[in-house]
């Protein structure tokens, strides 16, 4: 790939602080490796903490809009792609994504992972419980799980070589 | 509400003998109701089952395509949508029902869960087992589960009558 | 084609008092054709119009609405399909029907008149001037042009039966 | 506006080579304002010429791609948005731009010009014949036209200023 990965960061509008701060350290990390970051573009939750990590330190980030204007969009956000097309902007983000690193969320979150598998994209569960119903749920083996950011950071680059 | 009601029926391109005989019928009682029944109108697996059975009881079937034709698309739908918008068409299929009732199926299904969730859609997940993981999982107290056709049409009533 | 032909009737939200009578009155003539009426759903206009006329003639009328809801739709849509994805879902307009008919109207309609063409729809511009400027416009050689209702019908048919 | 402003440019997959060059020298006039090139993403006519240009003067290139692949992309952008959306990323195009500017193109460009106006979008059209045909077609007064890429950028400006 000569251009840079685009990794998709998805997770939810609210979480816990010391999600937050995992999630602001790994969109730092992806900036100082000269990656794209793409999210969810809004001012909340896992969006704006990893928005704001990289931005932070000088990197690309990619904010695809569920509405059709750019209120509620995260400062952090370079380059807003306003789709007007709802949850259905979903779908864009992951085919977007040439990794995706799924953060705990709700609903919202678990239709992206679902999307991720359908679509057979790299997929890195980062701050979930290796949870072994979860796995059964998803009705797939070796999904890759990630603990800490800079451990999310050694599997991009490992799915990446792939 | 004056417009008969739309049930939207997801569920896998692949699934059992037994789950698409049950899926059939469900089609049929649907049917036999008056309301109209919506899936996402390909010839495979419960879309093909719960249409085939509809459509023999003089039902109205609507298919929601994600392809930009037709092709691909069961027999038994009377009224194809043609979206050309590929998984994305998921979202209008959720948003699009009055109630959706889930059947087994893979990743695709799960998204389709995820996302009634997300609209607070009513939902009936029928076949599934009651696994109370599943629930956590899905961070929802009170779904709803039914494990015949009988009983996922009971379920109906008692959600429209809300 | 085993199932009832779906026409599409594009046009604006504003229209003068006898353009929208015209557009009645196709609605109707569809209807009596048992064809299947689609229109963009809503309350207003050529849609509304199109909508009434073929209800009250017992047709089966599907509208393609913007919102992620069902508010502000015309009340004599038998089906409405909720994308949620805006003036996108002007693409699923023109893909699902079998033949468009074009009703004067705004930038919204000339859209789908370009999509129209762009995806190879049959095409009929009803009520528009056979303006030789409108043509070398759209840069296309055969466009058809009707000036009555009876005359969208008739030309409707001649393009099924190819 | 703190972000960088974002340039549309819109167009056919085929030109003839002098429409070709200009829209070549107008990505870079747009990369050398510091501004972003947002397109469709292909790798063929107006598309890669504005790409081609923007990149080669170290500009930010993004793609709205229809397909749920890359391929087909141009090599000189550097952010591909993967929509699956089909024509439906039309729309996208044209509420993520600041600015739009039209090149002649065929009915897939007509279209887009008809969703600006739509959106109420800035709209610059570059290299038409300033036909009061076309205006009247459009049915707005005051559309900005433009002849040569300096003029397109100083029109920019002029808009972005508002």
């Amino acid at each position: 790939m000569k251009r840079a990965p685009i990794v998709g960061v998805m997770g939810g509008g609210n979480a816990d602080f010391s999600t937050l701060k995992q999630a602001e350290i790994l969109g730092g990390l992806i900036a100082e490796k000269g990656w794209v970051l793409l999210n969810g573009g809004r001012c909340t939750g896992i969006m704006e903490a990893t928005s704001k990590g990289a931005f932070e330190k000088g990197g690309l980030t990619i904010g695809i809009l569920p509405e059709n204007h750019s209120e509620g969009m995260s400062e952090f956000i370079k380059v807003p792609i306003v789709t007007g097309m709802g949850y259905a902007r979903n779908t864009i983000n992951i085919l977007s994504s040439d990794v995706v690193v799924a953060c705990p969320g709700g609903a919202g979150t678990l239709s992206e992972i679902a999307l991720s598998i359908k679509c057979n994209k790299p997929l890195i569960l980062f701050g979930f419980k290796q949870d072994s119903d979860f796995a059964t749920l998803l009705n797939r083996q070796g999904l890759i799980y990630a603990s800490t950011p800079e451990d999310v950071i050694q599997k991009i680059e490992e799915l990446l070589r792939i």
